[in-house]
């Protein structure tokens, strides 16, 4: 397993570290992918890490590094590199990449980074600069194959093997008309088994898929899982060729926006917090906790409006956590279901009506198995038929109200186009609670007073 | 954007279906994507369906469709499909795909349906077929260009144009040694820079990654993003090469198993269910709430004990909800962001303690800032000061007992190699609304009557 060899690795980096056995080390580190001495570089000193870093040889390896680092760590380790190393460092690594790392420094710094730069290359990261980190612009790289219609497939292979070494991941080329508009796509294996006289333009593919810059990431990705894809093209308003959008950059995405999704179901924050800042991330958490606060406090004054029955039936009380409870579970199943749904594309926001009117269903029959069963617990302690009646309803309508909120309300922001997964976090469940209360009080209210 | 595009596509589709415009129909099905019919696919009734599918000419487009569809979709379309179209379009798929298929049917007709197929094809779905579902025997394709060492890059090209035609996704070669175990790995690119003579022993990579049969896919989806390869060779125990399973598969199964993460979290089941029955549904998702409607009865209980306190301080009642409130949220926050944090690595089960006591130092202050706030209400309210302080510190004790319990239970299931997700469900939850009410009610007992 993965995190076996990990810790395998780990231990023994962190071993010949202590014993100072330089030589056994350099050998292992310069044996071991640099996405493994990613994992060790994290659970190392700040001291160690720079130690460990000067071991490495390859400096494309040193790229593959940086990449892999989280934005601390990153910060931390390069603050001593001699800024020429770092310029070959970077000028060795993915264009995209490079462009996330520059803007990541304090502006004097990523200036400086860029002079320094050669100029192919520093444009390059400019140009992807000016994209938002998260649409088509900002996730692109800029190389790619891209040959003119009129070429033939003799020329396009020989293209291939002299201009295009540096393509990263050949797997398509690209077709443009006499305008540089893009307007086929080619596999590398079609291009084989053509004649070699035959024109592009007489076999290329013409409904090939593409993506404008400011595209979502979301979408980018989801398009190419969707239509199984290597790697999706990305146009500017001309339709004029500018990057590819490659299939792991989009597995990157997806476990990003994952990660996000559910985090913000939780109430968590958006981002996944580097665990090494227990103020920040008590920052990150705070203001998620205000609506709990805020609905808790309304949930107060309300049982407060009901002194006098909760003093005649003191009883009353045992049940609030119950049924506050079966509400707030209830409607985290349907909100989290209904936000998932919404995210594979399992669920189709046009279904409103029918994916509500299925979730209150479903609230209304566990509600009425959960209601009879509480119902009956308040019977067998307290023998009173009122009371037990009034738990029971008070069950049955916090859960149906709970699947209707909680599939409603996420259907709803993702029509308005807020991100759902937000609804669904403290939001959905502070409701939840506050109607929960509120109906049980006037429930046992009505029936306990008749 | 892709939900756009899926919406214009099915209204149109069911505008010429209610016209009956089969021409024009005709020509858009084959003209549209097989993954873009499915979503079309989804919300057309089983009739509708039979008729789209008949219009689709291409025989591999109707095998994509396949794959695509859910199961249920699946099953009652090919009901009354023809077994000889049947067994024709499943041997244009690929044949992992096959093999999901092949296990969906009742065990009669998935023989009839092997027995009718080509016997090389039908053998390699058995040989699928004995393997886990998640594992990488059940998602690998066994289509791969494999050469023996001492064979020549000009003897490799040759082989890759005449016998491996059929390879879906030709990224690798990978080498084996006289005994046929798998020893090296080429990528295309390589093949064609060194001289035509070199024999493929003289510059693959050695230092070749690849998982066993029985790895479960979640680890080998990890394994492809972490090194950034396009498919990972799969291998029996005789490191024999026995399949590989790429990219595009890697895709699927991140988005199933974050999928399938937070629907174990919000227990609501493993898998998202379809949307047609809502007594699936409801039988899904009924034992997932046994844990909170029990933790309830558990509360009632336990504040039946203090019904003393509660007689003489009635007020006490009002302030369940926010106590309860206040730890459920960060008990949430804690879970998930330990549970994420595993799954994506940024968190090592090695780290326990380290992490809980994170959590715990994070729950303290947080329950310092909303105990301060909550219990200031309560003195508001009820002007005294020995409620203020039971409720702050009610508050305290409940925020930080959560953050210990959220953390420290899935890192524990992790521990032991249980699935943490399923710990971060109703299961935490639950406990932490008892421990709360708990230390609600002896705090108060002790401060109110002091």
């Amino acid at each position: 397993m993965l995190s076996e060899r990990n810790k395998i690795l780990v231990d023994s980096i962190k071993r010949l570290m202590r014993r100072g056995a330089v030589t056994h080390m350099r050998k292992i580190v310069n044996k071991t992918h640099a996405a493994d001495l990613s994992v060790v570089f994290r659970s190392l000193s700040l001291n160690s890490q720079r130690k460990l870093f000067n071991m490495i040889d390859d400096i494309e390896k040193k790229g593959i590094l940086f990449s892999e680092l989280d934005e601390d760590t990153f910060l931390d380790l390069v603050e001593d590199i001699d800024i020429d190393l770092l310029v070959n460092i970077l000028q060795h690594m993915k264009t995209d990449d490079v462009a996330d790392l520059i803007g990541k420094f304090p502006l004097e710094k990523s200036d400086a980074i860029l002079k320094k730069m050669e100029k192919e290359e520093s444009e390059e990261v400019e140009d992807l600069l000016r994209y938002d980190d998260d649409t088509a612009g900002g996730i692109m790289v800029p190389e790619f194959i891209a040959l003119n219609e009129n070429k033939t497939a003799k020329e396009a292979i020989e293209s291939i093997q002299t201009e295009y070494q540096d393509v990263e991941m050949p797997f398509y080329l690209y077709v443009e008309d006499q305008y540089g508009s893009l307007v086929g796509v080619i596999s590398l294996r079609q291009l084989v088994v053509v004649a070699p006289g035959t024109p592009l333009r007489d076999f290329m593919a013409t409904d090939v898929i593409s993506v404008q810059t400011g595209e979502d990431q979301e979408e980018v990705a989801k398009i190419v899982a969707r239509y199984d894809i290597l790697a999706v093209p990305v146009v500017d308003e001309k339709r004029h060729l500018v990057g590819i959008v490659t299939v792991d950059d989009v597995i990157d995405i997806f476990r990003q926006e994952a990660t996000e999704d559910i985090l913000k179901m939780a109430g968590a924050g958006e981002e996944f917090v580097e665990t090494k800042s227990v103020m920040r991330s008590t920052r990150i958490r705070l203001p998620w906790l205000f609506a709990s606060c805020f609905g808790g406090i309304v949930a107060f004054y309300i049982i407060g409006r009901f002194e006098e029955s909760l003093t005649r039936f003191i009883y009353l009380a045992a049940f609030i956590p119950v049924i506050m409870g079966m509400g707030g579970n209830i409607g985290t199943q349907s909100s989290t279901i209904v936000v998932r749904g919404l995210a594979t594309g399992r669920l189709n926001i046009r279904d409103l009506w029918s994916v509500v009117f299925k979730e209150l269903s479903i609230g209304l029959i566990l509600g009425v198995v959960y209601g009879v069963i509480i119902g009956m617990v308040a019977q067998l302690q307290y023998s009173r038929e009122a009371l037990a009646v009034s738990v029971c309803l008070a069950v049955i309508s916090s859960m149906s109200i709970a699947a209707l909120v909680g599939s409603f309300v996420p259907m709803i922001f993702a029509r308005l186009n807020i991100d759902p997964a937000v609804a669904t976090g403290p939001f959905v469940t502070t409701a939840i609670d506050i109607i929960s209360v509120l109906f049980y009080f006037e429930i046992a209210t009505m029936f306990l007073s008749l």
